[in-house]
């Protein structure tokens, strides 16, 4: 349980925020999937690998907290880690950070393997051995 | 326990979809959002009026679960109901179904009420009094 | 020069403002497409029915003027009309107007017409006969 | 006429395509913002410190010409000019540009000064002295 924490950064952008003066609860799974896709990255598979080798990663669930708001221009750091990875489904964590440290938002997403048909499918092997998980590095 | 249930008429347009040829999962945030104001404005105060008289509804919490993917110009209805509200928040919960019926995803989202301050606060006591939870009239 | 002119109606949701408290100017393309997927539709042949039989029609120039701001829950009226259709390319007019009647954006945008591949090609002559072009009803 | 052009750098997001498996042509005004914001902090006066002093700056017209797709996963560089400066007007150069050189768009955004009261205004003096115009670096 000591798989890797993915980092990017992100600076809030103006088409993120919304009229209550912070960013609108939808971006944030924005974020997330950016986060993912460069967590998936560095196991050395990219997700457009992945499709282009007939597979598809779809959301199934996803369940975030709103801790504090971000804002316009804010710098933000999103961490990316594997909960969890089995046969036909992998969950990430997430956690959503003021670069100065405040955490503004938690969230897990989980997603099934599909096929080119959109039919559950295994995840390939070699994906699968490379998604090590790893105990939240934050409380979710 | 018999709150009202609020539905909504969506057409998915093609900035909804993404390169897997289904709607992208965020969207559906929006479309959740739509229905809380519907369901807002038929209980007698309309979110823009409730902004109007310095109050603020954040969201504090998520969660959704993608059972079939919407595609492209899919004819959708959102239905919307509270299921729980107190003093400083309330919690609604979510069906988006296909026109001809297939249940395509469920979500609760929770909102804080805030002042203008974004500190928390009481919901107003009329507004209060109008959000009438009702049972889940489908499984979450 | 008196082909039809398409309504669709659209109330603004939380999502299309930012923090100016107006609506972000990136959402009205969204809008324009609406409004073209509906003029299409009542042609008699859908843009999803043009993809289904190996079509595509691919944004090639926006032209944007916005002339007044749009505001959460304002009630909208889009108008969209042909302006031209030749032979790999069809043109459409834009209005944007409350429904009040205060005209807020006018636009224009040019498609071409792909294959699958995404090779440039002639419009099917069915679609082209149907795109009857229309003077501009307010001025662009 | 040799002002600087500011560049960033994007990697094109999942969020950002749409079925016809190329970025949707909304996001484009999006990433100008942000290449628009970058250029306004290297003037040494950021747009959030414009706002903080009372000033706002709303989109008046946007025209684009798109060239060539941008697809998932592609690194891409926005580069971002002044073209032109008065006293309640500033218009922006933009070319939007795969990283291997390829020209994907190119696009001008003329912007109105507000005061808070949505009211035209002068640009502060401040700002207008560092908003050196240049020569369009690319074929417009």
């Amino acid at each position: 349980m000591a798989g890797p924490v993915t980092e990017v950064a992100h600076r809030v952008n103006y088409s993120e925020t919304d009229q209550m003066g912070v960013v609108y609860h939808a971006r944030y799974l924005v974020w997330l999937d950016v986060a993912r896709c460069e967590h998936l990255r560095t196991t050395g598979l990219s997700y457009r690998e992945l499709e282009a080798v007939g597979y598809r990663l779809a959301v199934s669930e996803a369940n975030l907290r709103y801790r504090q708001p971000a804002r316009y221009d804010d710098p933000l750091r999103i961490r990316c880690w594997v909960r969890d990875a089995v046969a036909r489904r992998v969950t990430f964590g997430y956690a959503v950070e003021h670069l100065e440290g405040r955490l503004l938002a938690t969230a897990t997403v989980a997603l099934l393997c599909l096929d080119t048909g959109f039919r559950l499918s295994r995840l390939p092997a070699d994906l699968l051995g490379r998604l090590d998980p790893t105990s939240d590095p934050v409380r979710l």
